[in-house]
């Protein structure tokens, strides 16, 4: 399933309701308010999303909390749900506050040559403010106190329940899904200091979408493409099978410091490719499109704007 | 003002009854619940908490969010509040889980050099997680795959409202008030690679309190005295005055890069004189008793455990 995090775009009531068909009450239609729902394909047809607050769940958090036995309940229980035409909402961040966002540096072999720092034994784990997580389609604010701004395409695992010291080979009962975000980085804001976070974390710059792919439809998650693209260049291009640290480990690793909590988020370190390793470097310009495609998880896609 | 957070210890009804008087119904005994409170000393007499969930406060963040006019109200009904004498009550960090605690690396000039490292242009920030957090009194966990664990005596500010780009002469706009934080730090897992927060964020390893001191009770928070005894030992000794970024210019640095939230916690360093830093090097063991003075805030008093 395809979980994401969704609002109905305001219209005038008339055009609502004969979009929507006569079975929905207005009462569901949640105007600008973030509801979670399920992302359906059909093919030939647009994609729709089913809204799940009719279920009973005010957020796609309150889902994972639920636990996988929700996962069920919802999967027989949606035929009967809303659904809304793309076109007729916005998607949001599908946890739009995630309780906390560990990432791991220079976790592919090949950026973390480029970047010219030795690969640790251990992973380097760095949080990113969940103040900075922002949706698909959302515009990224460049921050005038930075000339540096850069991109970072990530594979983003979803933490599904608590746990603490996780043995490695448990890790499938932990991860709920999969994700994509965009680690945007001001490096000279990052690097002044030897401490990472503040330099990721200004407002949008988590971009985290489109939606939480359940673990079920990733047999592999260690086989999978990842590209990202600037206004249609090819920039960042590689496979989630060039990870230093895989998702076992990282479970294992980050939870024998800390306990994990169900919507955490841990983004697995960006591929070769990112601005500050070109030559010559090559920094974020306001309105450029960024795309990030990952396969089972769909693309990501966010344009750039001056503060 | 002195908020804390606490409970009341369990004992048998007959005995609770007994000593809070017939004016408390049981129903505001909150036994065991985390509940808001003022720490009120009298000259000669036991210090007491008065409980302040009997003026529709949950917790001491819901009202440092009410902002500054609740302290006034607060003040006005305080009197007619139950109260309970402290050998009854259970302190808990005043905040339990605050949002976020922004940690600032190497601010003393003297734990700069002793750490080997350059004091830098700007601040060093670093996340410490909340999830770290315990209160006064609470044990300190020492985990059995540290063998570097250490202490960091540091002075606390509390934000008291939301801001983002804030300008550093507006700063006292933006300090709810004060407490103390032992920065407890594996430093085994914290130098183990580039980033410092998770070998700062065991659980336990963030002992906060014993109260939050508001701001109006500490007019100059640049002249106060710092030290941390163990089993009453002193190992650091130092005065506020000695900050390299004092408290206008954290403030304006952090919130020139991500919006402050009220709550949020900023640690402003410790001074010379940690385990790490000492010849020979010291670290924590088992059944220590750690105890934190800073002028006008009080005393943090930890005892450590192995886990």
């Amino acid at each position: 399933m395809k979980l994401v995090t969704f609002s109905s775009k305001i219209e005038t009531g008339d055009v609502k309701l004969r979009t929507l068909g006569t079975s929905v009450s207005a009462e569901l239609l949640n105007f600008g308010v973030p509801t979670p729902g399920l992302l359906v394909s059909t093919e030939g047809k647009e994609d729709e999303v089913v809204s799940l607050s009719s279920l009973g769940y005010r957020s796609v958090r309150n889902i994972i909390e639920a636990g996988k036995d929700a996962l069920e309940e919802v999967q027989a229980k949606v035929t009967n749900a809303p659904r809304f035409p793309m076109s007729r909402v916005t998607l949001h961040a599908p946890i739009t506050r995630p309780p906390r966002i560990f990432a791991i540096g220079l976790n592919y072999q090949k950026h973390a040559n480029e970047s010219n720092m030795a690969v640790q034994k251990v992973p380097t784990v760095f949080m990113k403010l969940s103040s900075s997580v922002v949706g698909p389609d959302a515009l990224i604010i460049l921050p005038r106190i930075s000339t540096q701004p850069d991109y970072e395409a990530e594979f983003a695992v979803v933490i599904g329940k608590p746990g603490y010291q996780i043995a490695a080979k448990d890790w499938q009962q932990y991860v709920f899904g999969y994700t994509i975000l965009n680690d945007v980085s001001a490096r000279d804001i990052q690097l002044a200091t030897s401490q990472w976070t503040l330099g990721k974390s200004f407002p949008t710059f988590g971009p985290l979408g489109p939606a939480i792919v359940t673990a079920d439809e990733v047999p592999d998650p260690h086989s999978l493409d990842i590209s990202l693209t600037i206004n249609g260049e090819t920039l960042q291009k590689s496979n989630t099978s060039d990870l230093i640290f895989k998702v076992p480990e990282l479970i294992a690793h980050i939870s024998s410091l800390t306990p994990l909590q169900a919507g955490d988020i841990i983004s697995t370190g960006t591929p070769e490719g990112v601005g500050l390793g070109r030559n010559p470097q090559r920094w974020l310009k306001p309105d450029e499109e960024i795309v990030i495609t990952i396969s089972k998880l769909g693309q990501l896609r966010n344009r750039t704007v001056a503060e």
